[in-house]
């Protein structure tokens, strides 16, 4: 069935599908004011890249997009040589590879579109914006730093990211929590976390939300606080402990799944890492230390970032 | 000599070529805060059609350009079928037609890249950045506004833009230099203006240099005040007069060169408009009354808008 939806032109239904996929943007981001901002946010992160255009299409070039550009797209992108197969299941490394020869073999190799080059230009300045919307239910202060990805990194680099993240803003116990809305009681929710499955520069993000009366501006300032902070201070070794061990255990638990598990592989495979990189990625979670982490804190640079407000009320939508 | 220089492929000194424009990108741009804050802005003004790249090409793209790639573009671009052949001088249009036929004719029409569709998304704030640099030598407020361009604009709209970037800040009797440098004595210089022979979105800009001791916050708040007021009241007539005086003059003490009017009739028949629009732009021009002023000075939306300040001094480059 995959190798059939790989081999046959799937624009057969092209204006129906693309109605489909309109539905869906309406849905999942037009009317939400945290993704119309997450996408406007990317666009000022990437100058270049086409990291900065959202997977799923701007609303004007899905509407533009027709059947012959689809197909093009299709002749240069979808080919065996272009694809990672992963099977997860009740089955021996024999079966799978005599199962995909007889499938996906037949299917022809296909002339690629040239890899974009990652030639992104230097970012001069942080960017910022201040977001209104009247279906915004709540003000959220976010942040987005370019970083480096598990692709890119120095080793370690990426898992130190990881780890800081997780330290920083990963659940309840994390430090930024801790801090805003235990402590300071600014905040009603916070978090962090470093997206670095990527195949060229990766992302770092923070976001607040103020408690009633607390203003964005304010609360920008406690999280640049504590970010401030662990640039100086090395973090308290059980903040470590449980930062490695709450990674290390949410990746365990999400692979129980084979759907997550073969994800897992999918994703690293085409970024260009080994199945090895996956299988030793807890060792290297649990091998990042305390000044690790302090340089991880250290290489999130305001100018490789963009900062957003999202405000709920008034204002021309 | 020009018909063989577009049948004859440019790359054969490609990599010497490619030098050579790197050299002119780094005095033109990288030597110059100016270009630069200029670049970072209209990548953020544009959040994905190609007016968002600069001309000359991003360093990190131009370094990784190769011949191949410079072919690729050569074969889908440049073609006769692709171009405009403008002629000035001493000429018949009998006799331009046969050598036009006899260069020309020729070199075969080519399959040409689509044209980019300008589908590009909403803007849903105003986006920010300051940029610190060591070696800008006074510090600029620069506002660069997305407006409709000749090409888009409902009739009269266009012309109306220009007016007001005249009236506005186009010389020393311009009602931003009159209020900043002369009355308030905050700036010591100030400029705005329409840039609008584009084919899809167009940009208007405005910028103040503020004296020794006034903040950039200072001269914003300034510039932002004569906005408003010309987004209230009108503007006075001989203002008005004189800015249309103005343009006209400009354009027709410029196209005293034969260079300067080929160029003219060139660019506009490049984003579709024809040799009519050109000849009666004066008329146009003359046409724009104060009504449509306050109209152009009321569309421009923050929104719509990067604003940015060159700030001289310390900090990491």
């Amino acid at each position: 069935m995959e190798s059939g939806r790989l081999g046959h032109p799937v624009p057969r239904e092209f204006y129906k599908e693309r109605d489909v996929v309109m539905e869906e943007r309406r849905m999942r981001v037009d009317n939400e004011p945290q993704s119309l901002m997450a996408e406007q946010m990317h666009a000022a992160l990437h100058l270049s890249h086409p990291y900065g255009r959202p997977v799923i299409g701007w609303a004007e070039e899905l509407r533009r997009i027709d059947r012959v550009s689809a197909q093009d797209f299709y002749d240069h992108h979808y080919a065996p040589n272009n694809a990672i197969l992963v099977v997860a299941g009740d089955v021996t490394p024999d079966e799978v590879r005599k199962m995909a020869q007889d499938a996906y073999g037949k299917l022809p190799a296909r002339t690629l579109a040239p890899r974009t080059e990652s030639a992104e230009p230097p970012r001069m300045a942080e960017t910022r914006m201040s977001i209104t919307r009247d279906d915004a239910k709540v003000p959220i202060f976010s942040r987005l730093y370019r970083v480096p990805s598990y692709s890119q990194g120095t080793p370690g680099q990426a898992e130190s990211l990881e780890v800081y993240g997780q330290l920083l803003g990963g659940d309840q116990t994390s430090v930024l929590y801790r801090v805003l809305v235990e402590q300071k009681k600014l905040a009603t929710d916070v978090g962090a976390s470093y997206d670095g499955y990527v195949r060229d520069t990766a992302e770092f993000s923070v976001y607040a939300v103020p408690r009633p009366g607390v203003t964005l501006e304010q609360i920008e300032k406690a999280v640049d606080q504590v970010l401030q902070v662990n640039t100086l201070a090395l973090p308290r070794d059980n903040d470590l402990a449980r930062a490695k061990t709450g990674l290390i255990a949410s990746v365990t638990y999400r692979r129980d799944s084979q759907f997550s598990l073969a994800s897992a592989y999918g994703q690293a495979l085409t970024i260009g890492l080994t199945v090895d990189d996956v299988n030793e990625w807890p060792a290297r979670i649990r091998a990042v230390n305390a000044e690790g982490v302090r340089k991880a804190a250290q290489s999130l640079n305001r100018r490789q970032a963009v900062t957003a407000y999202l405000i709920p009320g008034g204002g021309k939508q």
